[in-house]
């Protein structure tokens, strides 16, 4: 009797995400005003229908293999996730000299940071079996502070997360216009992120009206999420294991609840 | 062939949790030096062998409806449950007045409420089908303080979750012989925990060399699990049902962490 309760297309369906997943990827080109950007997506060629898309923002080095690395994962729990190109085509920091002059460049300039992130979700939001009412966005360092930015900028997505993002702002008046739900995950060590800006933060969110969450993660600083930032916490930028792996499990929490 | 894979015993397996949950209750007596305490034991007959166990801590209201209703919750998750009494055999207060006097005697006496509870942790123990290295602890109000407490006075469990628990502590230096890992879950609007508290916690923690986390649920006040608290935010206590929902999430993700 048991046994027809369970036919083999339910058996086959209980294990699909396991047995059928086939992650595809390739660069995207798209533009903002004059600038050509190159952005890079990855999806699993044997999901169908339409699903969620999820944008990651890259840290300081740009499009590079943590980005990538990151958007597959994604990819690998079902979403279609490209990785927004902030820079332009071509420009990919060598070292923290180039990364920091080019991230300085769009901290400095919020309005050409959130055209650039804008111009990456209109893309997503574009491609093919995406469903443009489910997409959330997240990035890593200064793409934790451009996904923020994406929402102050009145985006209308299901939410952000800033993994050890800087949380800044030139503008706390903006936060009255975001509609994305936040979550930032940040280091309580976190030397990069001063005091008072996670309170200005804070003060932000509260005045806007924001749902929005922040988690500290005790012991971990700047860049916990990156296996090559080494182990010395007194760099004020390491990697600490239990953050990342308790960070990326609150963001599926978080996508199980918004994107569903 | 792929029938082969799944005898009718693997498939009992795979849906135990479900077809066989019974719940059953009852209290516990136990003492603490000459003060007798009733406890509320809820637990999964249909369940065998060693299980985790996880003592809940009451808020100030005592060992009532409230603790009992989250005691059989996590029942239902498969752990063996037992609700502390830190105030004493019929020590049920009526009302806020008679409330605020039973947790002001354990707040201001920390040798006490962390005799009281450490009574309850031997207790659960203690009882059979127990697996004594895996236990957590959480509590609501008051009892996140009482958790809290547990885990300063150097407790051997897995965990510590406060639910809105006040986080001060009249012996910081305290934080050094935490052995629990810490999981604090605070309304980020919450007028009873002042920011000064918090930022000792923080240090507390950081010092102690802790594995800890914070988590603000922003729009959230004091009480936020609490469906009876209203949802009046200016009264500074209030159900937050989104901030309810996702501490459960995060409560249960960390049992699946430490618990395992």
């Amino acid at each position: 009797m048991i046994r027809m309760l369970f036919t083999a297309m339910s058996l086959a369906a209980l294990f699909a995400p396991l047995a059928l997943a086939e992650i595809r990827t390739k660069t995207v080109e798209y533009k903002q005003g004059e600038a050509m950007l190159e952005g890079y997506l990855a999806w699993d060629d044997a999901a169908k229908g339409k699903r969620p898309g999820v944008l990651v923002v890259h840290d300081w080095m740009g499009v590079g293999p943590y980005a990538k690395s990151r958007t597959e994962q994604l990819a690998r729990l079902g979403y279609i996730v490209l990785a927004a190109d902030i820079y332009g085509k071509g420009v990919r920091p060598q070292n923290p000299q180039e990364a920091s002059q080019q991230a300085g460049l769009y901290k400095k300039d919020r309005a050409l940071m959130r055209a650039r992130v804008n111009a990456a979700l209109e893309t997503l939001r574009g491609i093919e079996g995406v469903d443009a009412k489910r997409i959330a966005a997240i990035g890593y360092c200064f793409g934790g502070t451009t996904v923020i930015e994406l929402a102050r900028s009145g985006a209308e997505i299901a939410g952000v997360v800033s993994f050890h993002g800087g949380l800044d702002s030139p503008s706390p008046a903006d936060g009255k216009n975001i509609k994305a739900k936040v979550l930032a995950l940040h280091g309580a060590d976190d030397p990069f992120v001063p005091a008072a800006d996670l309170a200005a933060f804070e003060e932000e969110m509260r005045k806007g009206g924001v749902d929005w969450q922040l988690v500290k993660y005790g012991g971990a600083v700047h860049s916990f999420t990156h296996q090559d930032a080494g182990s010395d916490n007194s760099k004020g930028a390491a990697y600490n294991e239990r953050a990342d792996r308790r960070s990326w499990e609150a963001m599926k929490a978080f996508f199980g609840e918004i994107l569903k």
